[in-house]
């Protein structure tokens, strides 16, 4: 398959027997949609992703962008794409059709977009980017503003930024030190530096929006005293048109190992006078907007990170069915025929645990986003209640576990291709590049970690906790009596009960001492994650099960049958490894913590 | 430690320490050397590695060679470190002081490669390749071979390269198709491709010396009708200096993902009449002879990655220390200062992983090099064969294990350093890419788990592995008897049965069938590797331990409660993964084995 961007099976698998998409169409907001149209869309993503998008991700890399002081140079083909995607509407796909937008599902979407990260993450940054933007000025910017901007951001004539990062603080917002003073005229004065900024300069739109973070003068000192402000590169004029420059200026750009074609930029606000702001909603809650957002952007980055490892499997895939290299230990015979070097055990383990990475990451990506989806147009209040708490509770492992894993399946892909997995002349380690960032951006595992085990967990109560536990119990109580998949369905019930055990030994270590409860919740991420994903794994093991019972044709039970057999090995290879983990966690073993910076 | 390439007191703890290579004066070899020589010798290698080898890694990569097709160029640094290296001795260290050498202990050579590996790896790949290329000389060729060739090996104006690796094959040398066939001179002219040839073309040095394997005409098949060829770049005229240019064209560079400033290169012998190769040794014995450099050249693939590991550990060290960030999780309050990261103990858990990694990495190398020297010099042939074996056993663990985690290092060291890590601007990203190449060359993990599990294991009735045990089970007597070891010595005695039941029904199951038997031979070898560290570890932390008995400098104290707390880790965080991997391989898990290639 690996003349796709994608499994193009794999995403109709997910999409309509793993999750339920067509139920959507019984809601109000879709019920002018139909799965014809969901797969126009789903096909015109495809269109655009292979004409505009993948034709230049080599060379986005080869020659990434410029400044030569005044303007940022992009290759031509980054603009083309940005104007494809506009074109095809994706900029507004999730607005009401009385927006101008197209009504879309999120995780119809969210699936369009995986296909053309797939195809080239780092131009895709563009319109990603500008997505979250708008969608922060869509829910907190007051009418004036939204009107003056919002238009222009879903048509593709602006973009859009997220400026947090700063300098002299990385993923601690609490000592963001951009200041933002109020003008006679309503607007504020915005100083400081931001960095890290993706897209926070380029020349192919006619304006950049930038989402800054600051602190008004005066305001309390930590998270709650964050604003957010709408900072234009350009001020607009009467008409709504960019005329004068704003006090934004680019200090210069950062040179990455991969993600080469998204600028990465330092930008300096209010060198002269101060750039002009535009506080967005009320101040002060500047970072719980921006929160509100994060669910997006998180799982954005999980999709990109798998999408990432899924392009590698294809391609160290169909290299391994095609290259005759050796022979099975079995045979002496020297002058017998090579085998194709996936007939080598090794390979194909290489091969199946990156397809349980990078398909089992996927799935789990849109699972999340069928929750978003839920938490906003499901029937009941309970159901989006439901959906939201879940999410939120989820979201942790659904930005680090792919990123976690599509990287390592990256890895493997190079591995497979030897020698040349190791050179540019062949794609592989262009995504291994890429991929190393997502362990990185939108917060590290580490930040994720933190946020799992000492917010995300113990909130309401553990009520997200206890819910996933009802999700994977009742997924159990249906693999269970069936005698094909009985032994999965127990090892991830016995791996619950650990994880429940560890959960609220942990819950009591936090209260004890919340710097030793919480000195190892890296591990607890992963321990966490590798239910999940069993879990996920096991639902997708179920489908194909079912799938099988009626006779389908022989590509089909291929498909079939290769997912049976990677929730298999996820479910064997994998999930057993969390008992050392939790052997540490539940001891809290202090080694780390004890480790005296002088030791080292 | 940041400012140094490598802990330079761990250094001297590997060598003097933790290995006895004082002892080595009392051997006839070295009675005219002395500590002071063996530490002016590593001083000299410092000096040449910061001076003429760190001033251009970085430079050397963003400016890697180029071929406009007639000519390599490098940049101009690359050849100054050539021409230090030599200048320093170091091409002819090893050699008795009759051969022009400095009858240099190979430990004492390897700390000192060591060093330059880690300032650039990729300038150290042209003079490493021909210590390579001169041994096979030294060792295999006739006396007038060697009376040509070996004294400019020595002196730097002839380069050597290994050339095995063909297109259409890379780890399968039993299918190579380059051929020879004997000329009335007693020659041979060889024709063939051969691909991923390190070194294969410059015009740094007056000669290429290219040690080519080839099949001369009529040989049997597979690996027992290989030969083994000296083809130079330029021909000798009778004084001996190069004259006419062989029949050896450079067909083009690959472009690595780093490693950038050693040529990639894919050569063509004999496009025209043949190119003249001169043959070393004995017919059809040319693979033994390049195994029996094998030991030595994976060695120094180990330590390659074990100091780009350890590099990548001082510096994310050094900015762990310095970078102010955020506030403990007891902490509440958002005015009071930012702690450096190392106080958050993620950051920390980070670091002693590293630490744990490539100090552990780095003495596992030393300690195989010291078996090498042992096996050449002890003084009994009891001990000589004994190293010998060992050294067999172990070498797939040496060459793999540094290679994994070693990078696994550089992940972490990213990781440490965030948004900084990902990029140019710091050191991180390049060494990570560099990394990436180790696992690959020279024999990949996968290749290097066949050899341990189906060859070096079962060897002699597993005579090695009989002897290893020994060693290992003398390290851990010694700990139990001392309560504050006492845990992690029966933590590696448990490991040590455990790993033994496996490896003999592992030795059944290859009996019974070789194929699903070596299914799981990377597991396989990432167990005995942790078990195998887990005992470096232990018997470092058994010297520290002593170390502290005495009244020591503060210095001395951190120095060795930080490899007390390593060790701790490796062995409380690291070993105890091998319980789920030694299940898999105990029920002989055939899931990726029974994986249909269809189902993929």
């Amino acid at each position: 398959m690996a003349e796709q961007l994608l499994n193009e099976r794999d995403i109709e698998f997910l999409l309509y027997e793993f999750l339920d998409t067509g139920q959507l169409l019984q809601r109000s907001r879709y019920s002018e949609h139909s799965i014809e149209i969901f797969n126009a869309t789903l096909q015109t993503a495809r269109t655009v992703a292979e004409k505009y998008f993948a034709n230049h991700n080599a060379r986005g890399d080869a020659e990434e962008p410029t400044f030569d002081g005044e303007k940022v140079h992009l290759i031509e083909e980054t603009k083309q794409a940005w104007d494809a995607f506009a074109d095809a509407g994706f900029l507004a796909a999730r607005y009401d059709f009385d927006e101008g937008g197209m009504q879309l599902p999120e995780v119809i979407l969210r699936a369009s977009l995986a296909t053309i990260s797939a195809a080239n993450v780092s131009s895709a940054g563009y319109p990603f980017l500008t997505l979250g933007a708008a969608n922060l000025v869509r829910s907190f910017a007051d009418e004036k503003l939204k009107a003056q901007f919002l238009p222009p951001m879903m048509d593709g004539r602006f973009a859009g930024t997220m400026a947090l990062t700063e300098p002299d603080q990385g993923s601690a917002l609490a000592d963001i030190r951009t200041s933002a003073e109020p003008a006679e005229d309503g607007s504020y004065r915005i100083h400081g530096q931001k960095m890290f900024i993706s897209g926070g300069d380029q020349s192919m739109t006619d304006n950049i929006v930038h989402m800054v973070l600051a602190k008004i003068k005066g305001a309390p000192a930590g998270v709650k005293g964050i604003s957010l402000f709408l900072v234009p590169k350009f001020l607009l004029d009467e008409n709504g048109n960019p005329s004068t420059r704003n006090d934004v200026k680019l200090s210069g750009l950062l040179h990455k190992m991969g993600y080469r074609n998204t600028t990465s930029t330092v930008l300096s606000f209010g060198e002269g006078e101060g750039a002009i702001g535009y506080l967005v909603g009320e101040p002060h809650k500047g970072l719980s907007y921006m929160f509100q957002m994060m669910n997006e952007a998180r799982i954005g980055v999980g999709v990109g990170a798998a999408v990432l490892g899924y392009q590698g499997y294809n391609h160290s895939l169909q290299y391994a069915k095609e290259r005759p290299q050796g022979r099975l230990p079995s045979n002496r015979d020297p002058e017998s025929k090579q085998v194709p070097i996936i007939r080598h055990a090794d390979v194909r383990r290489m091969l199946l645990m990156q397809k349980s990475y990078v398909e089992g990451g996927l799935a789990l990506c849109l699972y999340a986003s069928s929750l978003h989806e839920d938490q906003h147009t499901a029937d009941t209040e309970e159901q989006r209640r439901r959906a939201g708490t879940l999410l939120d509770l989820l979201t942790p492992i659904v930005k680090s576990w792919p990123s976690k894993y599509g990287l390592k399946a990256n890895e493997l892909a190079i591995q497979v291709l030897g020698g040349s997995g190791y050179i540019r002349e062949y794609p592989l380690e262009q995504l291994y590049r890429d991929n190393r960032l997502n362990p990185i951006h939108e917060g590290t595992e580490g930040i994720q970690a933190i946020d799992l085990l000492g917010r995300k967990v113990p909130a309401g109560e553990l009520a997200g906790y206890r819910l996933l536990q009802e999700e994977i119990r009742s997924t159990i109580m249906r693999a269970r009596d069936n005698h094909r998949l009985a032994s999965q369905a127990g090892a991830l019930e016995k791996a619950l009960q650990k994880l429940d055990r560890t959960t609220l030994d942990l819950m009591g270590q936090l209260q004890r001492d919340p710097d030793r409860g919480l000195a190892n919740a890296s591990l607890y991420l992963d321990v966490f994650g590798r239910v999940a994903v069993s879990w996920i794994w096991l639902r997708q093991a179920l489908v194909a099960d079912a799938a099988l019972a009626d006779s389908v044709p022989e590509e089909d039970e291929n498909f079939y049958r290769g997912k049976l057999q990677a929730a298999r090995f996820y479910i064997e290879w994998e999930l057993p490894e969390i008992d050392a983990q939790i052997a540490l966690l539940e001891t809290g073993n202090s080694v780390p913590f004890e480790m005296d910076e002088n030791w080292f």
